[in-house]
């Protein structure tokens, strides 16, 4: 017997058919004497047509009401599977943020869970009752409702997990699990069986959009299981997935374990900047005043050894006003020339065994070269090394490093 | 300065210009210096939506499921008008049936409000907040959401109208007010500026649309003056509208206040059933025991004065389970032939000045008798008389009483 957080994405219970299908599927783990909770999204299409409703009131919507209105299409597919699975002989009842409740952070729109009383759901579970809870959503100190934001389902997932110390989380998504690249541009993309939380953070901010930042970092902090499934394969069918644990739970670890592009940013170059201390910092300092996250720094000096040369990367809807700043700076931080480029795409490759393995860097720097691939900018962590090259290029990048580093061998 | 909650019906809040609408009348109200409740149906079509989303799923669907899946319509307008509302300068809150909490009884899909806690309600109506509540919703003692069945929303303006002590308790629909008779039957006829509980009553359970007789019994019992107003005329308007209040704050007693029509029923005769005591209470006690609501009842005596003729009328959905019932009596209730009819109609005339007035049924039947206008079966109460015709002399009949009693004529 398991305790099992199953989790249901929005094109997971999009339709009559579907939810019949998740019903098909929970009803599986729980005639094999598992403990289920289960978390679902809205129906597909339904969270945008709220979303829509607000705009269209007003673009200055409030947002204690917008949470109002927006988390009643989880309370939909919530009801709508309980009810189905009670009229198919399995005792389910749904249970609302606010009824549990899951407790959290006043603010509206992006709320943080901060607790989540479990004692409720674990005498469901304890009474073979199925407990299903809409994902999303919770309910604030003022006992008003709240919602975590954009992909927030997962997260309320991973900490009901980790609330009632469940052995699994599972999310069901309309793929069968984490790559080893982005298969529709490397053909030969191989599904992972296992990797661990910090690799899948860094996938997932290069925008693997099987898991959510925020998700894998509760469950990195919380030992929190996580397998990626998917809701549209058979049922009889093996569960292949992609098992997300800790490091520690990885016998084989590879040194690269996948390669990513990420094409949502943009670059800007400062040129002949006058090299005094803290310029950069000044300037760098501008854009966080005005809440314009930074990515890639680099700084050159410039031919003539006075001045220097400044580029940064930042997040493409953020590149006007990135712009605009730039060309309103005060006079002590004058430039020479602003070039902009937004044709760009970021290549990375992630693995844990980069850091006890020296040499990884240069190996992807001359494999690019050798494919006249020019690199234009670098930043590297402790497991990642991404790397700035022309946007035209990155599916010849992809494929060159994922051959190279041979991820669509067999294991 | 008044306390006013304003009840808002689905089309009303039918879409995002109706709803912009809503919020402007609302605003006028609160700018006048009220306080205000605002109660509000799902948006029109949207509960629709959901009942056909929980039969698609289900033909036998949880009521405790289906009652967290359909409140989810109200919610959704309750958010959209308060975010509305503060986009547009007015302090507004939703609280929601769990929030206030409006306390029901157990039972789903057809719950009856328990007890409202008004204490926030009038907190919030004090701080000159407005307060958008979803109609239709409550919650029940084990914490889950519960509805009132279809037009609960009416329902539930009345009661929170009396558990804050408001002066009035608007009820916005699509038409301006109750009327004399059906306009679309009877072209001359006249909106009242008044009308009784008692009257109301009479007319919303022959049909008249504009109010639910259960809210109409909830104001009746509690003093909540209701008025019936238009949604749909503009600002600058006169609110003109229908006042339903109590017989005693009406002045000018009518002997007939209005004249209805309804052609729900079915008729069954029984003929030439032996007439022994008890047969007719043991023949309708299979009805009653079989949940049919018989409605006009009228036995004769037949020519051999042995036997005796049975008529009754039952709702026409319940007509077929009726007349199983009559074809499979016990032996000892037998009967010669059975007739069936659902080409009828019930023709009534209702006005509390009845009371007071001998002579109005006779007048009645004597004019309608003049037109060659049959009636089969009577039934009468203290201020209402109904009348069985044939179906096709409906709008004859109406007409006819309405210029005999002389409701198309300025008060």
């Amino acid at each position: 017997m398991s305790r099992i957080v199953m989790k249901f994405g929005g094109t997971s219970v999009g339709s009559v058919d579907r939810i019949n299908h998740v019903s098909s599927i929970v009803k599986s783990e729980f005639d094999l004497g598992n403990q289920v909770v289960v978390v679902l999204s809205a129906m597909a299409g339904e969270t945008d047509k709220l979303i829509n409703l607000t705009k269209d009131l007003s673009d200055n919507f409030l947002a204690s009401e917008y949470d109002v209105v927006i988390s009643s299409g989880e309370q939909v597919s919530a009801g709508a599977l309980s009810g189905l699975l009670n009229s198919q002989g399995v005792k389910a009842q749904s249970r609302l943020g606010w009824q549990i409740p899951i407790v959290t952070s006043g603010d509206h729109k992006s709320s943080r869970i901060e607790a989540i009383h479990s004692k409720d759901l674990i005498n469901l579970l304890e009474s073979n009752v199925v407990v299903i809870i809409p994902g999303f959503q919770g309910v604030n100190s003022e006992g008003r409702i709240t919602t975590l934001g954009r992909g927030g389902s997962d997260t309320s997932a991973v900490a009901i997990a980790a609330a009632i110390d469940a052995d699994f989380c599972d999310i069901y998504t309309d793929v069968d699990g984490v790559y080893t690249s982005d298969p529709n541009k490397v053909p030969t993309a191989k599904r992972l069986d296992k990797i661990s939380y910090e690799e899948m953070l860094e996938m997932a901010s290069l925008g693997a959009k099987v898991l959510q930042t925020r998700s894998v970092e509760t469950a990195m902090n919380n030992d929190v299981v996580l397998r990626v499934l998917s809701s549209f394969s058979d049922l009889g069918e093996d569960k292949k997935g992609t098992l997300v644990c800790s490091e520690d739970s990885i016998a084989d670890k590879k040194i690269v374990t996948g390669v990513a592009a990420s094409t949502n940013d943009a670059k800007l170059t400062l040129t002949g900047i006058k090299d005094k201390p803290g310029v950069a910092a000044d300037i760098l300092g501008e854009l966080a005043d005005n809440g314009i996250n930074v990515d890639m720094i680099v700084q050159n000096i410039s031919g003539d050894r006075k001045t220097t040369d400044l580029t940064f990367t930042v997040p493409k809807d953020e590149f006007t006003k990135a712009k605009t700043l730039m060309e309103n700076l005060s006079s002590n931080l004058s430039y020479k020339d602003l070039i902009v480029d937004s044709n760009i795409a970021k290549i990375s490759i992630v693995g844990v065994g980069m850091r006890s393995n020296a040499g990884v860097a240069s190996q992807m720097f001359r494999i690019l070269s050798q494919n006249n691939i020019n690199i234009d900018v670098i930043s590297t962590s402790e497991i990642k090394i991404s790397v700035l090259i022309n946007k035209e290029l990155t599916e010849k990048a992809l494929n060159t490093l994922h051959d190279h580093f041979e991820l669509g061998k067999a294991s």
